[in-house]
């Protein structure tokens, strides 16, 4: 049987995953594609240090470089995490016309356009599977199995660490502060946990799904994207009675544009965002740390792809795939088979964030008294805004309780205009809560 | 562009929805896969027919021989369905080193074997991903996206009519017969609905599923099938205050075997029946015509793919995807780069029905009087099964009533024997209800 060797470059949690899991399943691999794979150097920062997994001291190398430039050395993973030395450990491996397995979807989101380039120049594969939802195959699903399909409708949960977080906040009442520290605690969060509670993470996933569904590339800037910080206890409350669950919802959809907005020039809704979703769909069910990819293709109909988003072995299963396509593009000499991003919509732009049209969920605190909804009514009848239902529950009488509006479809500039204006009224106090509601239509 | 040439064999509805679908989308799939696909003919029974898509008429023919053998033609789809000149057409074109792409699941479960070693031998892809849940990518999943995972289980909705059948039993509580109806005349179901109710269809899934995940060709003969047919609206009402729902599941796992028995030879559990499900499960809330396969990896951890699984465009979306990869592998010089069937395992096995260890769902008409219980649950414990819990609803005191029987793990053989001894009883009036319960541990 053939034999490639791979360099594993990074030897933290996913690094000991990819080469655990190789351990173990390395065999079976190679039986199913003819191929086997051996690890010939995993590069690691110190050579001596604890680790999950005990790899040989003559495979440990702490020389990146010389790893990749090894001749015998045919596949590269990237797996260092980081913008800087990951970029050069993937340029240089390119450029030695070595395919690149990488799970770093901040390098790609920061760097992709030039490295898919560099990657089409030299003619050699860079896969990246593993940098979207580790657990979910939904890059290959995309460009592969799907790939005779529009994309109507992408919407995903793609942070596990946010969907933990509010599952938790939603079946335990608990404030979001309580529950980030115990995620934390447990190892479901970060200590510096901003990249995922601020949407980052999913930013970067949303952006890369978008470039591949869509067929031109979106850059992080264009996308709008808010953090789960802002959500509290009662938001969950309110939505529950109203008969919605709030998720962190990457939206990905040729929509949300007044239609009278020429369609010469395709624009996609591309944004994370906190959003209230119907209990009934299906991605309400989506609990705990797992991630789910909805998509609806103008031929296939509805999808969905459910799993783990991150974690080692759910990322190493990705990385694995990876390499098995790398090891067959090269065994059946087609280094490129499919190019890593085509960018064959280049005309398309993404729809700035105050022109998208949605549906909204806003909170007030307001003085009970008399014209207080009078007030507020005048605000968003003067903005053209239409009410689809207002809770108000009882037992404020004369003192400060809340207010609940839904409010149907409309620009998102003049929802933000309106809301600046009725915060300003006297009998609104503190600021108003704003959350998106999406109805999958 | 470099431009390849398609005969679709078959103008019946998938084959229409290929030819639609790709009118529509194949300037966008040309853009994405950087090859233009064409098609040459369709090849139908008559030339003029009503069809839901108008064919140019110099693209039709009724000669299947002359459009695979027409020099200009590269790829052929196989979409007539049958065994017998489906058979011939694929023989006959993978000879003709044409790569072929079928949604043929009878014929792949009566000739897959014979037809794969075809294909190898002659160095030509044989794709068919539309064969299983045509709108789930479930074939390019377990051979590719997870190819770094062992398959500690495997379970599927398959078959959607079956679905759609049970679900509206559940929520309507209207009997089999009359939803069975229902369902042809609205077109979900077909006017003969035996290959899919009795679980052939399902089972022709489950088989093609098993040989891929497991690498041993799983013969239809060796997977122990039941149809829905016996299913009644009062199992499902009990299923439903124990906590369950009943769905058709295909059951593909290394598992349900005593533990004592040799692990020299690996041996699989394939079956598809009727089964109790625990409400809570995500694959309890698969309802419709929806198709779902939960994918539990020793490495991924928990998957699950949803989507429709059959009708013209939710196939016609897996075939395209199939065009695709045959145009990419032809592109790229590499005819075969999965091979369509890998039997790595040939040593492994499917457990025979009577061996595989489960528990049960017992129900029996009885006569209500003292006595009743200790001689049923007498034979019970003469054959070593226990009992994990009774339901006996009230109201039938004197008379025949119904009496549920939850039973722990026990070989199926030992099961039925015992059921048999019980319904031999003169306590116990017509014959004893059996489904299976999976607990997914």
């Amino acid at each position: 049987m053939r034999a490639l060797n791979v360099a594993i470059i990074g030897g933290g949690t996913v690094g000991c995953g990819v080469y655990q899991a190789l351990q173990r399943n390395g065999t079976l691999m190679a039986a199913r594609i003819g191929t086997a794979l051996k690890v010939r150097h995993v590069v690691v920062r110190k050579k001596r240090k604890r680790r999950s997994v005990a790899i040989p001291s003559e495979v440990l190398t702490t020389d990146w470089e010389s790893a990749i430039r090894d001749p015998e050395v045919q596949i590269v993973v990237e797996l260092i995490g980081g913008t800087t030395t990951a970029r050069r450990v993937v340029e240089t491996a390119l450029r030695l016309k070595k395919p690149v397995i990488t799970a770093n979807k901040a390098l790609l989101s920061a760097h992709g356009k030039s490295l898919f380039g560099l990657a089409a120049r030299h003619q050699v594969g860079l896969y990246y599977e593993a940098s979207v939802a580790g657990g979910i195959p939904i890059i290959k699903a995309l460009r592969e199995s799907l790939v005779g399909n529009r994309f109507t409708q992408i919407y995903g949960i793609l942070n596990g660490t946010c969907n933990y977080i509010l599952t938790r906040m939603e079946s335990g009442g608990e404030p979001f502060d309580e529950v980030l520290l115990d995620a934390q605690r447990r190892g479901y969060a970060e200590a510096e946990a901003s990249l995922d509670i601020d949407g980052l993470d999913a930013m970067h996933k949303a952006g890369l799904i978008a470039s591949i569904a869509h067929g031109f590339w979106v850059p992080p800037r264009a996308i709008h994207v808010e953090g789960i910080g802002g959500i509290s206890v009662l938001d969950i409350e309110f939505a529950e009675k109203l008969g919605y669950r709030i998720r962190l919802l990457a939206t990905i959809c040729p929509c949300g544009e007044r239609s009278s907005v020429s369609a010469s020039k395709p624009r996609i809704q591309v944004s994370v965002c906190p959003t209230l979703i119907p209990k009934s769909h299906v991605l309400a069910s989506v609990n705990g740390v797992f991630n789910a990819v909805y998509v609806n293709g103008d031929v296939v109909g509805e999808t969905l792809f459910y799993g783990q988003g991150a974690g080692q072995d759910a990322t190493a299963s990705a990385v694995l795939s990876d390499v098995a396509d790398a090891a067959l593009d090269l065994a059946s000499s087609s280094p490129a088979r499919v190019a890593p991003f085509q960018p064959y919509a280049s005309g398309s732009d993404v729809i700035p964030w105050k022109e998208v049209v949605s549906e909204y969920y806003m909170r007030l605190s307001v003085v009970d008294k008399p014209g207080t909804m009078a007030q507020i009514a005048t605000v968003l009848a003067e903005e053209g805004i239409g009410i689809s239902s207002i809770v108000q529950p009882e037992g404020h009488e004369g003192g400060i309780g809340p207010l609940i509006l839904m409010i149907h479809d409309a620009t998102t500039g003049i929802i933000q205009h309106a809301t600046k204006r009725i915060s300003r009224l006297k009998v609104v106090k503190g600021k108003p809560q704003l959350i998106r509601v999406e109805h999958f239509h």
